[in-house]
């Protein structure tokens, strides 16, 4: 049996035409705001440099912020009701697209407008509307987002520092009562922040009533006055240098019994009245703080769209660069070979480019739902519920994704990519930490899993480990086999194939999912009947037995919904080359995630050896279709011609191949 | 069948005293050097910094190397007749040993002493030791090593810039002719570096003789004047900021027309007369060049080693991090775990400690291979071809491991891994270059299966790619069968082991040697026919279409030989609980190897479904195993306390975790 994947090269048409389509496809909805902020990468030459120090690079990034008050974006993250534009998905996109830029104004802009933003918009009223949302989109207020603890990083639910009510003064004492609770790595705390919004737990209790924790609740908290100082009670350090991100001035917040009116805790989910009374219209403390949590999702949509654009960027300079780098003498008077005529050198890239495709138009239906539920008033629990998952799900794929196309990328352009002028090293240290923060990828991936493990289930969330393996035992196996509620296309695809993937052809969309789908179905399924094995032995060993089952159903999940995510865009393309194009990189995509987990599909008998075999003869063959199409494919990316404009793209230096001393 | 993984847990014995018999293993040979570098690196805190500028990160590593020299190492790689102590496997160790402390420090050093010296040593004869070697020692004699070009990093064979004898002034003219001839990513030549060896063609002839090219050379260049003024003719140029290695000035040189007199020629494969006449002692202008190349092995030999260093740094910081670090309550009243009692966590670090001692182990033997080639006189051919595949080969493993390693430990301390007062980013960005240079591991990786391929047969190395696939497909069924004359502990493990590797046990070495044998085996079985029937179709497809094939061939190459210097190394070893300790690595070794190649072996029926099963188990066991001798395992490296000296590793901070924003 031969497997065909080469017939699907476009080969026919101009390529100029073929990226624009490609790239309209690519841009989504927000198109006009990607085209804004690449204009403005483009005018202000926002590339990432090296050899600043600390202070100027923060100068830098802190002048970039205020230039891009005036282009209006900023604003699109607020209600139109308090200075806002309320366009929560140009909010997203302009961040994301700053990934073509520069990192560091990316973190800055996304901590100031987007973290401590978001929470003062979604978890503020009125009143904080009122006084902070418009210095907030103008600057006058610049604030960080004091979550992360020393003790707790991926634990929020467990954080230490305190908001204790104080009724006779009418006002909070925020307190950091151990060393754990320190605030750490906070964006903006190391130096420009002047309020922080601070998670603590919050204790009070009404007339006659004893104070308790009500749970984590946040808290505007001023921390240094005008001229930089730090108020009495805080003292912030500096977290100094770091992997990359220069211009981001992390740092560190400890509060020793620090006042603040009671009209600075951010009251949508619980509020105190004057008396100390505790109030909230949510009833469970585990479903409000998730409520509360479910708002600032944002964060974590855009970081991950954001280390995607990042990727695409450092993709786009490997590929161009293989395109003019000649390399050892070619057989039989071929020539020196251009480096991506190498078949090693198309496998190390362009399986990475066809999973940026799928990533990307993926991430556009995260930002695309998220705007959706956060447009409206309070969205249907489920919808939030599922998108939460989605949003995970999609920050850790896209960011272990940009991680690696930026190594590869690296390595690809061997000694020349290893200079900062060539800036690929610049974004390797910056791109580094998209993996750990707004949540770790591994926790998220569990996460996943257990999203996937206890779907529709109410409250589960707030059960300790050990509750959550005795609720999945008891109930994994029903939902496994109900949640496949699909979208239409994924369905009739499903429908049109043949249910034996190993006769059905390998180039199908609908053999594609089947074979996504029933691994991540046969893994779910597993993992449940393991844990209904292990009641009775020790909850911990039980966990610390499937950890590693658990993170391959969460990844499958993402490869699966990163699939029929890309299944769905190609449907809206009329265009056939353009069609053409995105199924060479959907089966490119399918074909390198198989090869890469080939040993788990023969080793439960979902692909024979033959198929197999196919399978990586299938990749070469797909690399080798693509390899004329390289430049456009990404061209397609729109990355701004300043981020491109790096010496050892220009004719003079674009002999350079790796090697050296 | 329920494979027995977990009894070689050494559990009763003194940990320290178990950690100083490792380590007694480890360190090999050259303990005492070791010790040495260890003692140096703690008493003058030889750990990379942050935030220094380029200058000041110059000065104070050239700074370091000047307090080396009274220590007498930096005299150990050369001949005792002029002013060295004759022992190239101390000079080895000592730089290795540097990837410890500071790999701007390894580099610069590893240049003057070991590529710079290398060279004057090797190539040079009597009248360039006495003028040269005592200030190349003391650092009177600052120099670089010119061999990579703008156009030719890997592809040495075809440098571009020409020494042309001038008889009629007895000088040689260096000229650049071209852009890409230019010398580029020279460490040494952007600052520091007033001499370069410099390789270019030589273009001589004798009376009456038309002036041909004979051919690669090395000549000794002055290049900058005691104020660091470049030369009439020389024009250097600074690389600037890279990805790491702060302190080492990489540089760009470029001669228009430079002369120097006929005696910098370094003539002991090749000389002029005074009349222009071109006399070696070696007829073959391919093996000659080979021959030379040959000489400069040591830096190949010596970058892996320094990595692997490093990579065993990193890792200690992870795993003491991770038993510092707790996370997330456990179930049922486990209390907050450590971040090692995590599964994930242990797969995470746990096999790559296993790679690093499987790797530590190689790599001492070659260093002792070198060192007994290197200090006799002109050495077996056959033998120098040996070790050069077998250092080409550790050299790739080792960097990938390294950098693997690094990426690994950074992501396994989230948020305290970013930070670069825990060194983890810094040793990233430094490690990062080093599967680049000294010859980029897949053109190594490469080298390594065409050396498999061709093994025994001479002057193959000359031909152009289509007559190497020519002369493969001629000869390589023989030549795949034929080498395989073993060393006696292997082979007396597999006339020990059952040949039926699904029935013999896994954990017993001659069935692991024989997996991994048989696997190469196949691979370059396959590869010779694939050859042999492409022998009609055009050279560059069939070269295009196997060299993902190649690849694997060479990595199957690595991991192989690699167990089998590790088999060997704990042969030696008596103790009864270090031996369990070493094949425990062993095992963990194997296992995760297998447990990443699954698809292949299932694929090609090596290993049934129900062993491909055990393997996975067997790696979670093994990581089980392994989770209460880790810090044992770790303390063996002996990496000296200042290195470990952070932050993330202080009480007071050793409850940080993953994430943030």
């Amino acid at each position: 049996m031969s497997e065909q994947t080469t017939t699907s090269a476009p080969s026919s048409t101009d390529p100029r035409a073929l990226a624009e389509s490609l790239r309209t496809v690519l841009d989504g909805r927000w198109a006009a705001t990607r085209d804004t902020v690449r204009a403005q990468i483009q005018a202000q030459g926002l590339t990432p440099q090296a050899g600043l120090t600390l202070a100027e690079y923060r100068e830098r990034v802190l002048g970039q912020m205020r230039a891009m008050v005036p282009l209006g974006y900023p604003a699109a993250g607020f209600g139109a009701d308090h200075g806002g534009t309320g366009d929560t998905g140009a909010a997203v996109t302009s961040i994301e697209t700053l990934g073509y830029g520069d990192l560091s104004l990316m973190v800055k802009a996304g901590v100031q407008w987007g973290l401590f933003g978001g929470a003062v918009e979604n978890l503020g009223t009125a009143r904080h509307h009122e006084r902070y949302v418009p210095g907030i989109i103008d600057l006058g207020v610049l604030g960080c987002f004091a979550m992360t603890e020393t003790g707790h990083g991926s634990n929020v639910q467990h954080l230490e520092t305190t908001a204790t009510y104080l009724p006779e003064h009418g006002e909070f004492e925020i307190h950091s009562p151990t060393t754990s609770s320190r605030k750490d790595y906070i964006g903006g705390a190391g130096q420009h922040a002047r309020y922080a919004a601070v998670f603590a737990q919050l204790i009070t209790g009404g007339p006659g009533e004893d104070r308790v924790s009500r749970g984590v609740h946040c808290f505007v908290v001023p921390i240094r006055d005008a001229e930089g100082r730090d108020l009495p009670g805080v003292a912030t350090s500096d977290c100094g240098y770091k992997g990359g991100l220069p211009g981001v001035d992390n740092g560190r917040i400890v509060f020793d019994h620090v006042r603040i009116p009671r009209e600075n805790l951010l009251n949508r989910y619980g509020d105190v009245a004057a008396d100390g009374t505790y109030s909230s219209p949510i009833e469970s403390d585990g479903r409000r703080f998730f409520t509360m949590l479910g708002t600032l999702i944002r964060g974590r949509v855009t970081v991950g769209a954001a280390a995607g654009a990042t990727g695409r960027l450092a993709l786009t300079l490997a590929v161009e660069y293989a395109l003019v780098r000649r390399q050892f003498e070619a057989p039989e008077g071929h020539g020196e070979l251009l480096l991506l005529d190498y078949r090693t050198h198309q496998r190390r890239l362009l399986p990475l480019v066809a999973r940026a495709y799928a990533f990307a138009l993926a991430q556009n239906e995260v930002t695309a739902e998220l705007s959706e539920v956060q447009s409206g008033p309070d969205a249907d629990p489920v919808r939030v519920r599922e998108l939460e998952g989605k949003a995970a799900a999609i920050k850790a794929g896209h960011t272990r994704l940009a991680s690696d196309a930026v190594s590869e990328a690296r390595e690809a352009c061997g000694g020349a990519g290893y200079l900062a002028e060539n800036r690929l090293p610049l974004l390797r240290g910056d791109i580094d930490v998209f993996t750990t923060f707004e949540g770790d990828n591994l926790i998220l991936t569990q996460l996943v899993a257990k999203e996937q493990l206890t779907a529709y289930a109410e409250d589960v969330q707030g059960l300790t480990a050990v509750g959550w393996v005795r609720f999945v035992a008891a109930m994994a196996r029903d939902v496994a086999l109900e949640r496949t509620a699909a979208r239409q296309v994924v369905q009739t695809l499903l429908d049109d194939s043949d249910e034996d993937t190993e006769q059905s052809d390998l180039t199908h969309p609908g053999t594609q999912l089947r074979l996504l789908r029933n691994r991540e179905n046969h893994l779910l399924r597993t993992a449940a009947a393991r844990m209904r094995r292990a009641r009775d032995e020790d909850a911990l060993e039980v966990f610390t037995d499937t950890q590693d089952h658990l993170i391959k159903v969460g990844e499958a999940h993402i490869e699966r919904i990163v699939l029929e995510s890309f299944v769905d865009a190609i449907t809206d393309v009329h265009d056939r080359p353009t069609r053409d194009a995105l199924k060479l990189m959907r089966n490119l995509y399918v074909y390198s995630l198989l090869e890469r987990d080939l040993g788990w599909y023969l080793m439960h008998r979902h692909i024979s050896v033959e198929r197999a075999k196919a399978v990586r003869r299938g990749v070469n063959e797909l690399c080798g279709t693509a390899r004329p199409l390289a430049k456009t494919l990404v061209d397609a990316f729109g990355v701004p011609a300043v981020a491109l404009d790096v010496p050892m793209l220009r004719p003079e230096n674009s002999v350079a191949a790796p090697g050296g001393e």
